[in-house]
């Protein structure tokens, strides 16, 4: 297969500025955001760095990318408060006097008048930045970030010996705050990169969505499609699903459609049954299609789970086509009383049985009058388990008009939290499973 | 203040390794996993890169790390698949030759076979490591890591012109899945790592938590309590919440609790209204300790949130002591038929009105014989807004036995899942404020 040529791609990297993400008191999302949106538009990144607030290490960091790099993105550090060190790093780093804009603070003042808000003085601060950099302004909140070619600056540099005539360097800041970096992602800064790019190929890519299979399985069944160089295939795993990743650069999409698409279809001739869906589908998604699609309803009946289950169906927009009602029935008369789940049933097998996974499911069917009845009960810990019923026992149940089964699961091990994921895991798949091989 | 003066402290890097965290398709959760776990055993993290599945790029990672730390971490890169990279990148850096370990290959075997699986031969790559490295044994999954004393090695470089005698240079490597790095880090790598370190101070810190306040603020409000050196004040956002963390180095924790405490007190005089919790704390589980204080209980009635409220508040192990039966009502039959919402209301005022959030919450416990009933309807889009009643309009009610109130929430200009999360975050953190205000 031949290897394509890659020509003049712009080449970024990021630098997550805050101690915070060093002590990992946050998670960082913004590198998911970022790293997507830079894909999308055809820009490599080949490193990402997390420095703490530290005058020095920052601008050893600007340094190590610039030198790498023809776009520096950084995150967080933009604030008024006194360890925001971005913007003055910056200047320090090409010895540039910091401006002040007047402009910019009459901005700000305006944005906590209209929040009935007096502005304190430290915010005078977010009215400066280099001498020579633009303003990224900020429509989500009051801290802007700048804008910077610093082209000229760079190559004035000893470190820039080896750079070509046609290189660029450009500086952009946003805050560390997501909400207020995706608005001006998507206000300014898409619009002026997409300007700056002077590629001819982007990078597109497909994902198929895997469950039930583990990352080596599925490795082993598509051996030698993974060591393609062009489009690759690589595996990714995350919240116990599997993926694969098809990836390829393209003049168009219809270029890197046909490339695509012929890996693909070899990749689900060797494992089909596994593939539930692609890119953004979820398996919630899938299961609200395919309720949509054949315009049946389904309600859930929640004990261990405590509304997870309902709250990833109810995660879809448009969801209230098929979901009217769900319950969450914690205590045994909560599960007596809505579903009819008998004291001999709970007497005789516990709370957590198959018996009273069944009746909860025949129970929240009949009450909400559904297609379709789940429930779900187990321990989900940390406390609860038993020799006989350890904590991640489970019992899964789905009832339909002609249909009824009950499914054990023993996800021992694990923490509250995935004992919890787990089994909505397995109850959504369950019902895209039951609901594909049923006969229209 | 005087300034500690730090002895000997072990600095860290870690090196994430995978193109998918480049490409922005997984969240890198091993982040805060791996520098929580360092700073609680008192090694300083500097920088953090990210790389992806690239030998030359890894390799320059690696050499970068070594400069500057004394103990590099790798993430990623350890599987089977032909862009596991991790292993062969350090024999090949470090110019030694691979071994190969029979005893590892068997493990790997007894795993497949534990499992009722075959083995296939690409998991012989599992078994090979540098030559005078050691296996970091992964009780979790197939792929080992390696815990690697390069002292000697490196110190043959030119690039160790400047090391101290004393200095160490540990290499570890772990796999990029959470669950097998956290099994890993706590069964060898803590052990062996707290016997390296020759260090008599650790980092201890405790964070406060607030809502209803903003970062700024907040800042402005301590202001000078943010420029101290130690213990440090650093304000922290994420998720629609703020916290202030307050750090120290010191020999011991009664040391570490003298300084932090006396920080507190300050903070606290200024701030205290906006303060929830700290540490662990989360809104949920500072309400389900209110509950089960007082041996009061709640119930949920949910629309646009869908179970979220639900799932939150049964997250905290031991919530059904307070937590017996919550719903999601999505449809309008459903708030009838089961909450006793009139269809006057329903018809006048609309689904999403104060009427009905206050029927709701009135109705749930009534039917749930509660102690308290929170209701929510609102619009949490894509779909559904009107002019009047725009996307993320939302009635928030609260009814006890001499409670009965209702808020309105603007939440536009945010996602769906946004509108959610703050939906529960203001439904939470109004319930605590009521539980707190109450007389007992």
């Amino acid at each position: 297969m031949t290897k394509l040529v890659i020509i003049n791609f712009m080449k970024a990297e990021i630098i997550f500025i805050g101690t915070e993400l060093l002590l990992g008191q946050i998670l960082n999302t913004n590198a998911v955001f970022l790293s997507k949106e830079l894909a999308s538009i055809g820009i490599d990144c080949y490193y990402q760095t997390v420095v703490g607030d530290n005058k020095d290490r920052i601008k050893a960091s600007f340094r190590a990318a610039l030198e790498r790099a023809d776009l520096v993105i950084t995150t967080g550090g933009l604030g008024p408060t006194s360890d925001d060190l971005t913007i003055e790093c910056w200047a320090e780093f090409f010895e540039k006097p910091m401006i002040f804009d007047e402009a910019v603070l009459q901005a700000v003042k305006a944005r906590f008048a209209k929040a009935n808000k007096i502005m304190s003085p430290s915010n005078t601060k977010l009215a400066y930045r280099p001498e020579s950099s633009l303003v990224l302004p900020n429509p989500a909140g009051s801290a802007p970030g700048i804008i910077w070619d610093v082209t000229e600056l760079y190559r004035a540099t000893s470190k820039a010996k080896g750079l070509n005539v046609n290189s660029k360097k450009l500086v952009l800041t946003f805050p560390g705050v997501p909400r207020e970096m995706h608005a001006m992602w998507k206000e300014t800064a898409i619009d002026f990169l997409s300007k700056e790019i002077h590629t001819a190929k982007k990078l597109f890519y497909k994902e198929l969505k895997f469950f039930g299979i583990g990352e080596s399985s599925l490795a082993e069944r598509l051996q030698n499609l993974l060591d393609l160089e062009d489009p690759t295939v690589a595996p990714l795993v995350s919240e116990g699903e599997c993926r694969l990743r098809i990836a390829t650069k393209a003049l168009n999409q219809e270029e890197a459609f046909t490339k695509i698409e012929s890996i693909e279809k070899q990749i689900r001739e060797k494992a089909q049954e596994f593939i539930y869906g692609q890119d953004s589908d979820t398996l919630e998604s899938v299961v609200g299609k395919l309720l949509f699609e054949k315009q049946q309803t389904l309600a859930v009946a929640e004990s261990c789970t405590g509304g997870l289950i309902s709250k990833r169906l109810t995660d879809i927009s448009g969801s209230s086509r098929y979901i009217k009602f769900n319950l969450v029935t914690y205590s045994n008369e909560s599960k007596q009383k809505f579903l009819n789940v008998t004291s001999q049933s709970l007497e005789s097998f516990g709370a957590v049985s198959e018996q009273v996974a069944l009746e909860m499911a025949a129970g929240i069917k009949e009450l909400a009058k559904t297609n379709w009845g789940m429930a779900v009960t187990g321990i989900a810990g940390t406390e609860g388990g038993t020799e006989d019923k350890p904590v991640g026992t489970v019992y899964l149940a789905i009832v339909g008009e002609n249909f009824k089964e009950v499914k054990k699961l023993q996800l021992g091990n694990r923490s509250r939290s995935d004992i919890r994921w787990g089994t909505a895991q397995e109850a959504i798949n369950w019902m895209r499973q039951i609901l594909l091989s049923e006969k229209n």
